[in-house]
């Protein structure tokens, strides 16, 4: 693979990681206000491993830095949305169609549709995602913000919004964990809903359009372990895209055994 | 408002948001030792939600940068001081005349008073307000940094020194929360005093010249949720600057339905 | 201390740290995927304070500004090495020689060797030592990765490892803490192992070739503060290089009073 020859790779066995644009292993990038210069360096040095970067809720309205963000992005063929915050504010105070004269604006090839915060039932927000789908790639997401009501979603009610979504034309739909992994496929504790997973992963629907938020560096091990090396994570923080491909690549101790092979560390 | 109109928040209805230089809704920075180009990136996208930055307790005798951050801070029209730890390093050392001639010779316009660290008392403290207050302006910072003695200042006594302190001649007074959000205004295992911020709210002192330390998210969106999109928050993360603008302005799910006038989610 | 002086410290007492290259209070670095304008930006304003830096685990082989970090590093005197995991990675796979001819041919003045992830003895560790230390300086790392393998490691297991490493050779040796301050020398729940710090201290070790991992602030303040000054600290994150330096020069709240000389706050 071509992003790891430079540096003796070429003598070790790691796993195959798909070049962009890939359909498998995705890592998608929260940018949660990060300096657009920070960003920019960090696109330079690890861009090929990063396929699509969400604004964060609405960072994107108070984000000076926001159209040279953008450009860097293009320039390095990453694709980039709106935090489906940012729409649900838009629905709440019913100006769906600004909402999508701004994304329009933006040139967003990739919107995110979401009812995490706002009292909105999935059949509508799936009819979102039907009217998003003709313009756009639509990203949909899956479970709650608040830990109690996120609780409260059983998994076959995850699944089944999922399906909703998919059939309503989103091209990916993510499993809400926050930026704080304390809610959505988490514990209020940060524990993994290791039952909702699985349920998720026997649902039957294409894993490939599932994403899982994996917002911190003991999820992001837990589900390579139990996914593989090519899981598709988001709200990856921008400092840890290189440390989530180490994991990804069993380079890092959490995911070392595992990926040589070892079956007994895959629950660890 | 200036600040948004660029990006589609003439769609939106937002809270008001007072240019600088405001006397409501203050954004205190900590700089805990951030690279140079990092504040400088900040600034430069965020400056304009940035009133004061602090260079974090004893930082500045120790950070090289330091000149080249007071010049980009100075350009950008904001302000910043050194954090009280260092000012009671010297009167531990009883130099505060040192003290004085250190802050003169950076041309600060702010300095920050403490007792958060070494045995001084309040009375002491404010002393040493009214003999700064003629050549700075003052931030008296009330509360201590050991957790355990932080919980033994009742909320009577808070509002006791802080109106000392503003009798004494300070601009504004700050109440501890340290980097940790751990102790003054926090309990140990991070919860907010609610009963002291009442207490503090309703004390009679005018809530322009307090501000609330706020190191994490929580603990900003619970301070918005409470005080409302003006808050006056402090030592928030240079990287949190967008973020807890989000927050202000509603742009985020811990404070959204607030903001839009919800007030079940007030308390939440 | 040149380091000091341009900024106020001639008025203070601060404890004396030795310049570069320091046999004693060395700092060293994790770079775990900084960016690499970040890094440099670091070492231009810090690069006094950092001893060495470790390109954590196996993103050695993943960070495509590897080249550039390591020219910046060698421009400021500052040694550097691949993270342990990456010796382990290789030798897992039986290709001890390539792990010795990658270190070559990035000129590679350390090296360090560990068992925390795979199964190896000590005793074969402390043979790669010797193996590797007639063409480098070796780091010899001594800890599990996993907690409870690492709990079972009784304190006196480690002082006989830690002497085994270095009769082989080794010019350092590093007690574990992981990134997260959860291993090692540290309990799960993030507590440091006094009796084992303890009964490393009293081992009759040379101190000035052992290094202890200290990730967060809580672990360099208590080991500042049981140490002294000049403690040998490892996997200090690029952002609390400055932080840690006001830790050893008394000039933050949590080590203020101890390098004050108050022999109450030692133990706090």
């Amino acid at each position: 693979m071509d992003m790891l020859t430079p540096m003796g790779s070429e003598t070790l066995d790691l796993p195959f990681r798909p070049p962009k644009p890939r359909r498998q292993g995705l890592t998608l990038v929260i940018d949660s206000g990060v300096p657009a210069g920070t960003l920019a360096d960090i696109v330079e040095s690890a861009g090929d491993f990063i396929d699509l970067v969400k604004f964060g809720w609405g960072t994107a309205l108070v984000d000076k830095a926001l159209g040279r963000k953008i450009a860097g992005l293009r320039e390095a063929d990453i694709g980039f949305f709106f935090g489906g915050t940012l729409f649900e504010k838009f629905v709440y105070q019913d100006r769906f169609d600004d909402f999508r004269r701004l994304c329009q604006s933006h040139n967003c090839a990739w919107v995110e549709v979401s009812n995490g915060t706002i009292p909105l039932s999935n059949v509508t927000k799936a009819e979102y995602v039907s009217r998003l789908c003709t313009d756009f790639a639509v990203l949909s997401e899956v479970g709650y913000k608040a830990p109690q009501r996120s609780a409260e979603l059983a998994p076959k009610d995850w699944v089944e919004c999922m399906s909703q979504d998919l059939e309503a034309g989103a091209a990916l739909v993510v499993a809400e964990a926050r930026e704080s992994g304390r809610a959505g496929i988490c514990e209020a504790d940060g524990q993994l809903r290791c039952d909702l997973i699985e349920r998720i992963l026997d649902s039957g629907l294409d894993r490939d359009q599932i994403v899982f938020e994996a917002p911190n560096k003991d999820l992001q091990a837990r589900l390579v372990r139990r996914l593989g090396p090519n899981a598709n994570l988001g709200n990856i923080a921008p400092a840890d895209v290189i440390g989530l491909e180490t994991l990804r690549l069993g380079l890092r101790s959490d995911t070392l055994l595992v990926i040589e092979g070892d079956e007994r560390a895959r629950y660890a």
